[in-house]
């Protein structure tokens, strides 16, 4: 999903005009956040998202095999031991009503970055303890732009919520600020996530999960 | 300086279309900046910054006595011993080549909070060991987000630049990210600088200044 204009002006005020947009709709819009997500999609920042990733063994070998997590038993992950990745993950998706939607294959290296960080966008939540809410996002926003530092997108996204609390509610910035300073730094601090391979994870703990990425979470 | 908008929408309108003009501004455009201070000074953010700042007892006392700073000698502080807080901040005045413009006297609280900002922010540069570069600037604005947690024109000013990070240069978004999470740790962890009697602090080693404020600069 590349933004298909060339000329960088116009780009970057396609860019802009989707930020606003973004900022003017109601949270959860995912018209506007597809919208963000071609807009913010420009090739060399997706050049450079690439070689950043591809500095890490296991990233690059994700993006070089481009295999999609395929179907996901949740009923069966629910079935595991309470304290592990597996159980956690599908107690998440089924308390919040969330489906996994299979991927297809991707057919670059682009796509799969689209698709792979789609497909394991709630495991993300759950092993950073990030919460299916304003704080739980904005908290996994800042871990995004960490990790995956040369992302306009989770970039936009997370300034974007900024943007409106300072407009609407400024009463929560602060809240704001702290779960972006809290993302950010554990972001910075854990391994990349990248291209690991969960599904190997599932029956482990959770805590032992996180230990072996070194992701300190918040309390 | 109040916005005179009293229809919520109008103003949010308003504040949205100042911060999109500074994000298309040049760095440094006082127009735009004036622009956004006017568009971000409603009266129910400023009412919270002022119950915000009174907890504070020397920042009770200077919303009630309004002193500005008054006519600042830069060549005789600069004659001071080079390790005071006063040869520093003359030094950094003369040369980053800026002037001290001594303030009226305010006639209201609201006034007040917008010139003692004005005429302390280059000795917040100082103590907090900000440098006149963009980095300093996205760390101090960060720093002043955490202290005057509910000022939307803090808020607004880090904002766009993490937008104009995001929109013209990626590759800087990283480095900003890093200034903003140490100028907003650094803004926590230290006491409340508004209200502090500078005028008074001159002669003293600038490290305790730094050190009775709570001050941790980073390197």
């Amino acid at each position: 999903m590349l933004n298909s204009l060339e000329n960088p002006q116009t780009w970057q005020q396609s860019l802009l005009s989707s930020f606003v947009a973004i900022a003017e709709a109601e949270y959860g819009d995912f018209v506007a956040i597809d919208q963000l997500l071609a807009a913010s999609s420009d090739q060399k920042s997706l050049y450079l998202l690439v070689q950043h990733l591809a500095q890490y063994p296991h990233s690059k070998m994700a993006l070089a095999n481009r295999l999609p997590l395929g179907v996901i038993d949740l009923a069966a992950l629910h079935q595991l031991p309470t304290d592990t990745l597996g159980y956690h993950y599908a107690d998440h998706m089924l308390s919040n009503n969330l489906h996994h939607l299979a991927a297809q294959p991707a057919a670059s290296e682009y796509e799969f970055i689209d698709t792979h960080i789609r497909e394991t966008h709630d495991i993300w939540h759950v092993v950073t303890g990030s919460p299916i809410n304003m704080l739980g996002e904005i908290q996994l926003q800042a871990f995004c732009v960490a990790q995956l530092q040369l992302s306009r997108f989770w970039m936009a996204l997370l300034t974007k919520n900024l943007l409106k609390s300072l407009i609407h509610d400024i009463e929560v910035a602060d809240s704001y600020m702290t779960a972006l300073t809290n993302g950010w730094l554990m972001g910075k601090t854990a391994q990349c996530l990248f291209g690991v391979d969960w599904l190997s994870l599932w029956e482990t703990p959770i805590e032992q999960v996180r230990s072996s990425l070194n992701i300190h979470t918040v309390n």
